[in-house]
């Protein structure tokens, strides 16, 4: 959904998780309303009622919010620390900062900053890095700085290094919109930050290189795209968002792939936007998302 | 989701709608609490946090539920009267009571009827109605009482009048699953229970008789399916679910209606469980839907 | 889409695929044109027109077509021996005959039984064979024989034999509905008709048992079916259809179990309708799958 | 599909429609071989065999196609004639000239502008007018002219002189992408070229202005787009292509119109692609579409 940073002003969002219990519930919603806040939103997930793993988001309003966060910081480290759950807090109207990695392909480069651009993901973009300059002119006309970092020879982590040092300090969560060079888990070590990829099959179908290669030989009739959060199993972490689009027999691998970039680029717009919104909650190797 | 009624044994479900105001969700959250009951899931909506409309599903699992029914009622009457909000509890163990009307269609009838069976839907099905017989056999195989109901002939009031003695006190509300008889003004008022219908179209595209045919003459590449509650303005009500299905040039409007067929189940059994299960509040001519 | 027995009258499918080149659709058009009959639909599928593999499907009608056939055969064999491509060419107001093999599940079993029913698939079913008693009453309510062939014990290999003697001779092809035994090599050695299979995933993702269980594990967002055609490479066949359904964190394997059985009987009904249309060729491990 | 020009070169489509009637089809493959052209796809439908309107397109490959143009269109002429029906083909190394007529909005715009560059839509694009100008930037950044004709005031028949102007002799069809602005009777009489728009509803649901906001009046559960031909009747002209979206009663007005830009970009853009491929035959009201 459209986001209007004017309509974000004075909201938070609450992220709760822990050991499901009688009243937490009661006592976050109670925490809220003592606060002087208006519950907007509140979406929960239990893996069992009784004793199992509970998940919570709730969006409120409350006015003057800057100079209420550290009370209500303060009230829900007071409040919660009993229960042994885990929290943190979110002030809707500081967008989080994300940097795109990307290397020749444009389709989900340009359509994160497009949407950018039209207001709908609440994120501002301090860089975009690629290790190819062919998108440079592409996105600097968005207003979005682009730096280059080759990759190539045979001291892939020299290019790594300079590319955490761009992003350090500057960043709250990295993109790789088809940035087809292989992570490090060094580089995973150093990021500190959540990192999102596109895969362009349907995981777990067709893991690792040439996916539509792959399912042109297997023959099927649907292909996907998956978004999920970068671990240092390749093509195994938590995922986020997936989707499919259908294919015939009469297309040949290139046109799979061609036709994969309009899913590609969707899946991982709406990954982006969830996370940026603090929808997604990482548990395991699984994701919740709250709608 | 499958319903396994064990499942549903000391669960019941809240429904709050009304101005929103703050403290509204904490008084609720903590009179669940205090009332020994743990929240297993809870959904709201609000039009405005700021003097709009509040609603409210809440899920919660209370041991002996039967016992404390009544004094869980009594506290809600209490705590919810100065909030000027409505509300009802539905112990979710004490399946709803459908009847079924249909006509000599049975791909409706029969979803609905499997799906039961399948435990899939949180009802009870004490009559399927008909005004033809073709059906009969296959209502009885499945264990369920059929009533012949003929509507022919001048005086459809005489057979409004037959149903609605068949109705009356036996049924919590009635799905019309492709009846073909429009329903009069005075059967609504004394039904007494909601009316859920099944129209095949894309509402509002193609109301009245005879959709697909329309569909076909107009060339469009897409035909559907829209469940709502019935009121007295024909194919007006609100609006609890619908779907599409792709078409082509090369189907005739009998093809439309044999494709539509599927559309047309599929929707009305997700309304109609998502009725069941309470996950729909009306609101003026529109639904809000709890997932 | 429908299919009216009555239209179907006079009206032959000929298949024909073998190596592409000039002259080939010319040559099978005129042959229809001197045979007296009218081409009805027509679609091919060349992997390139220069030295590539051709298919194509021709619906034409022909009145007295039973009394021309044998000719028009006779002019194929002359006509097409030539070009060295293999054709084939079916009456298709005989419908083929179809042996369905179920276990407990009955949600393939009835759908393929129901729309038969309803004169949506032009087959005629001379049996049901299921390792379990619990869906015969069901099938014989459709006026289908339904036969009882244990499976349990070390001696699988005679339940296979038992199963094949009722088969011989008494159809053209059989539908695993949900049959949860595995296949021998031995039995499709000795069939002697396609055998098609619905698989409970997006294969080629969780191929083998569980993959319900398999699909929560990993947490997928969408679940899917397969239908295919099956060879003694387990899941590995020539892919027919497939299809996905949304799933949310929510969902238990059996949630998406019960979620997934609306995927695989429409996976599993359109797959049985193409191939009893003929417009499913096989190729390698691959379908050429005609409109 | 992707579209290769290189592949296209020596490729024709020939596009042929009129009363159906016995050896049609074998005159047509017949001229084609005998012209030393090979098919590469051959498409039709019938809407009765005997006696219908007949409908097909084949591409055929032709070694030095230039060369021979003339003379198989000669051969065409004296072919069909005797058959009464229209035909027409075209070089599809000639891409078609396409001109876009925009106003604010620029999701439909740039799409087909991107998907322009990456080589997926057969045209050149001579020229982008619209009646605003804050997309000229962007247009330009593509390398495509842009002409600022400002439609406010009492005479907008200026206006619509202008464009005409502009268009003459140099386009092949014009699309309105997301157009504000009514094309006056006179426009289409002078204009002599196919005129396709996108309409931001499910036609006919919610004909005319303000679709969104009706769709949210009405409490629909998907919003959708159609692309269509334009006609003097307003919104009634032959559908091309509409797609659907789902959305809930969480979401505005204004969110619905966020929802169902990406619907809009995308269903205008299959059907800009499958009118530029000549895979479009409009007859009456209506469009064949081959796929």
């Amino acid at each position: 959904m459209t986001i209007h940073t004017d309509a974000l002003r004075d909201h938070a969002v609450l992220i709760v998780h822990g050991p499901d219990q009688p009243g937490l519930v009661a006592a976050i919603t109670t925490l809220i309303t003592r606060n002087e806040a208006n519950i907007v939103s509140l979406d929960q997930y239990s893996t069992d009622p009784a004793g199992g793993d509970f998940f919570q988001r709730v969006v409120f309003h409350r006015p003057d919010l800057t100079a209420a966060f550290a009370d209500i910081e303060k009230d829900l480290t007071e409040t919660l620390t009993p229960y042994g759950v885990h929290w943190r807090l979110t002030d809707q109207s500081i967008p989080k900062r994300m940097a795109i990695l990307a290397s020749t392909s444009d389709h989900c480069l340009l359509e994160l900053l497009w949407r950018h651009r039209r207001g709908e993901l609440p994120v501002t973009i301090p860089m975009v890095i690629s290790n190819h300059t062919n998108v440079a002119d592409d996105v600097r006309s968005f207003g979005i700085p682009f730096f280059h970092v080759p990759s190539q020879g045979p001291d892939k982590a020299a290019a790594e290094t300079e590319i955490l040092r761009l992003l350090e300090g500057n960043v709250d969560f990295v993109v790789l919109a088809r940035y087809m060079q292989i992570i490090s888990e060094d580089f995973l070590d150093q990021v500190h930050v959540p990192v999102i990829n596109i895969h362009h099959s349907f995981l777990p179908a067709f893991i690792g290189a040439g996916p539509y290669k792959k399912a042109k030989e297997r023959g099927v009739k649907l292909i996907g795209a998956t978004s999920h959060y970068v671990t240092k199993d390749l093509d195994e972490g938590p995922i986020i968002e997936q989707d499919v689009a259908r294919v015939d027999h009469s297309m040949t691998a290139s046109d799979l792939q061609a036709r994969g970039a309009y899913v590609e680029r969707a899946v991982l717009s709406r990954a982006v936007q969830w996370h940026a919104q603090d929808r997604v909650i990482q548990t395991g190797n699984h994701t919740i998302v709250f709608p």
